[in-house]
């Protein structure tokens, strides 16, 4: 068994429950990396393990938050033939990517375009890939139509506004804080709309008067009456997080009329062949972009791993525009 | 202009509102056919319409109820190829088909197959429509899947479990009657599971463990929360018909755990082309299977038009087991 540094979570509770500490890490069997891992970027699930609300799924280690991660591949198992030892590469993880050293399929793991460092890199997986999932495979999003994307300046938020971009679409961003979206009017991340009382289906079609073919939601509960209003005929609500809460009033008679879908996803849960399937499917279709300069991971703070308790807390005050990563020294 | 015997709805209300009336029917226009109706389907939008719950679209008459029928061709705009004077013929319509005669676009119009009456092929647009569009195009209901259709005696019921297992699903059949469950076992329409207080999720899962792959809901809000509990991960619940109620409340965490999707959908609103595109398509890989025997419309009872204000009085008594059709002498 190799020792690994990771960051533990000694029970659920506030960020003083985290520290680090070490970890056993097997060696790669069949089809499997060993990567060493030189950065992680922090998401909201983190959070949620953190507090004993999101548990890792099985064969995960429970006690061991990060969902993704840069880093180097240092072995491979037998069969491999997608990366090398010494290869950079980048991949969403069910959870343990805060630590030194992780085990994953190779099909899961992406190289890192040659223009970003690691640090940017690990910025990149959760993010992209869930609005490339969401939007593409989900979505089906489509040459000129509408996107709206509330939390525009979040991580997924940034992601998929660039990818819509990219795309074709018309691309809407919400936010509740002003100061969020002069972020991504400056950089270039759409039309934005300033939500209060949960209102923004009438700003919408002030810009979309069809209204949005595709809504990219993190918020849940407390925006789907007002998503489902908002929603274009045959458009698409897709809802990758649930921020503002789980169980939601939907209106079923606007959704026949419009002929319209909410669509539920998240990454964490899939097996591993649906993840690889997805990893594959980016490699192709979107990771030349970023190596053309056409995507870039959007950082909010770049801080070393021993700060993660500060990192958590940072990301509960909402007080950061884009990813926070958290690096090894 | 022609002039036709018709329904009327002289005002909104009961079923005495109903009488028959005339009105006048202009020739086919290009792409268009005129038909001679012999026999219509009732459908519950006809008493949602003449109770002013269910307007009928633009360009269609709002006071001649009737969404399918069946008849002759009787005369063809220019440009017409699809079919010519004496073909028999059957449709959906937005409306006006309890008339003895309408005008509609030609690639509309499905030929009856021999082996069936007027009568008989009357019965089968709405529902084989409405359930081939819902299971294929919305659903995508695949090889060896699970589909649990709501309101299993009912038109589209029993359109849904012919299709379903004919497409290799295992099918499982609910009614709060446990007559009709009787009704539909003795024809072979699937499994089924009698419905109280709107619970069906367990007695489901001890069919399926793993929970239904695809939902045919014709009840909305009443069986939304019940309905997500019944999915299986990735399932999709079509709804088609909100005799529940319209509002219901929806457990988005669920939605999101099982990667699940809610779609809405109706056949009424949507434009000519759409509607084309879905007759081509059922033409293609439905209909064939009517002239093999392998589905057949399940007809509740066949009633003169003159006595169309008994058929809505028993179609609101829920007393009937599959289509009530009207015919003209």
């Amino acid at each position: 068994m190799l020792k690994a540094r990771a960051v533990r979570i000694a029970e659920s509770g506030g960020p003083e429950v985290l520290s680090l500490g070490e970890i056993d890490v097997r060696s790669p069997g069949p089809h499997e990396a060993l990567v060493e891992i030189a950065a992680a970027g922090l998401n909201r699930a983190d959070l949620l393990q953190r507090r004993g609300l999101y548990p890792a799924p099985p064969g995960t280690p429970k006690d061991v938050p990060g969902l993704e991660f840069a880093g180097t591949v240092r072995e491979v198992g037998e069969g491999v033939r997608e990366v090398a030892p010494g290869d950079r590469v980048m991949a969403i993880a069910s959870g343990g990517a805060m630590a030194t050293q992780i085990v994953v399929p190779a099909r899961e793991l992406m190289p890192v375009p040659a223009a970003l460092t690691l640090e940017q890199a690990a910025a990149i997986p959760e993010v992209f890939l869930t609005a490339f999932d969401a939007l593409v495979t989900q979505a089906g999003l489509g040459l000129g139509e509408t996107l709206l994307i509330h939390a525009a300046g979040s991580g997924v938020g940034t992601a998929a506004s660039q990818l819509g971009a990219l795309m074709g679409a018309t691309v809407i961003g919400t936010s509740r804080s002003a100061e969020k979206l002069e972020q991504c009017a400056a950089r270039g991340l759409g039309q934005t709309i300033l939500v209060e009382n949960a209102q923004f289906a009438d700003a919408t079609r002030a810009i979309a008067p069809r209204g949005a073919d595709v809504i990219l939601d993190t918020v849940g509960a407390a925006y789907l009456e007002e998503n489902v209003r908002a929603l274009a005929t045959r458009g698409r609500l897709v809802v990758v997080g649930l921020l503002g809460g789980t169980k939601g009033t939907l209106a079923l008679g606007a959704l026949l009329q419009k002929r319209a879908r909410v669509v539920g996803t998240v990454l964490r849960s899939r097996p591993p062949e649906e993840k690889a399937t997805l990893t594959q499917a980016f490699i192709r279709q979107v990771l030349p972009h970023f190596g053309a300069g056409r995507l870039r991971p959007v950082i909010g703070d770049v801080m070393p791993m021993s700060y993660v308790a500060d990192a958590h807390r940072r990301m509960e005050a909402d007080d950061t525009f884009g990813k926070i990563v958290l690096r090894w020294e």
